[in-house]
């Protein structure tokens, strides 16, 4: 018996590809904005205005697609045309349409899981959207429990494993941000596996944690069957960022 | 022992007032608006604006947000200018951070229905602002569960009340719209309380159905207990909207 009662996945960056859909938003913002001001200060002011409305908005894109709009208008000194307006917004339009994408090894790592532990999925973000996503993506079968939460912290997780009646050590989570997938979920005693992205977002960047019991560090999401086969079949806990 | 299993609640409109913030905004949007077209236009291109999005953008203040903007670029053909496009996000900034207003008769029902029955609050929209505004509301304590679900239809209230095994005919919904509260639950076998609000968006607005096995009609929140106590005593099925 595993040692684990439930694997939970983080979706976005974790099985699909979502950050790259703001990057390639943004590079278009740039573009839109060069006549006014250059792309490094645009980012810039772009981010500021995103963690100033974070407060407000939260995540997902409707939330992006408002900053987006406020850092136009600022950075154009309200000259911003109703053209561009418009495009900034069918840009978010057609990011809430793009296709799921998931990301490699996603697609055989999830059934071969499903088959030997209960899946979780806890995502964050706009509750439709992350819906529509999951749908999307083919995965949502593989999952006994989806959880779409507003935040991840120790609270919202600690929320969780009660509701569902799972004791943090018995509890494992895997995903690509350290602020919201590994960090709090380690300090409330489970274990979490970082599964890197290309991309990360500023506002989820952290440092990596010392090597410490229950973290876990894989460059690819097809290693965690062995990982998972490893730590159930030492019986006791393996360590570090070296599988 | 009661025949309801759970009482479940609405929250928008049913134990707070929402709709107006919608109502107060597009007031401000009408006068911002004024130089260009007559209010009723302006009412008319924001509504189907309001619905070409939904699929976009669901329900929710920013949603409202951003099609507001869109209709201003529309109805100015473009020459809207910055600062006022600020003036919007600012009004929808303003609706996110307002104070929650309990409806009449609320704040005294609740909690004397919580020590009678297990409640349950059942809520469409935004997770995060429906978390926010449930924190303001003093509620929270009341229920023994919180649904926030992205849409209100057969579907969605079937998958709820089979995730709390909980059977139809012992499930009661009180809510202020027919669309969403009302008549899905009916549909399913369960009971719903039709309890309307002074405001109904166009897109919530439906008949009423005729009197029908478990559909009741209250003035105010305030007769539910009465209702309840009624239809408990009985132990048969009371009928019709004239309790």
């Amino acid at each position: 018996m595993s040692r684990f009662q439930v694997i939970a996945f983080d979706a976005d960056d974790t099985l699909w590809h979502n950050e790259r859909l703001y990057v390639e938003a943004q590079s278009r913002f740039k573009k839109l904005l060069a006549p006014y001001h250059s792309p490094e200060w645009i980012d810039e002011r772009l981010y500021q205005a995103e963690l100033r409305n974070l407060g407000h908005f939260g995540y997902g894109i409707k939330g992006f697609a408002l900053s987006m709009i406020e850092t136009a208008v600022e950075l154009t000194e309200g000259r911003i045309a109703g053209a561009q307006i418009q495009t900034i917004i069918d840009t978010a339009k057609s990011m809430l349409s793009a296709e799921v994408e998931l990301l490699e090894h996603v697609a055989e790592t999830i059934p071969l899981l499903a088959q030997r532990y209960p899946l979780m999925l806890i995502t964050k973000g706009d509750l439709r959207d992350q819906e529509i996503k999951i749908a999307r993506s083919g995965l949502a079968d593989h999952f006994h429990r989806i959880e779409i939460v507003s935040e991840k912290n120790p609270a919202s997780y600690a929320a969780l494993l009660e509701r569902h009646a799972i004791p943090p050590e018995h509890f494992l989570m895997v995903g690509n941000s350290l602020r919201s997938d590994v960090l709090p979920v380690l300090e409330l005693g489970g274990s979490a596996v970082y599964v890197p992205y290309q991309h990360t977002w500023g506002h989820e960047a952290a440092d990596p944690p010392a090597a410490q019991p229950g973290y876990y560090h894989l460059a690819h999401l097809g290693l965690l069957p062995e990982l998972l086969e490893r730590l159930d079949g030492d019986g006791q806990q393996t360590m570090g960022s070296n599988p």
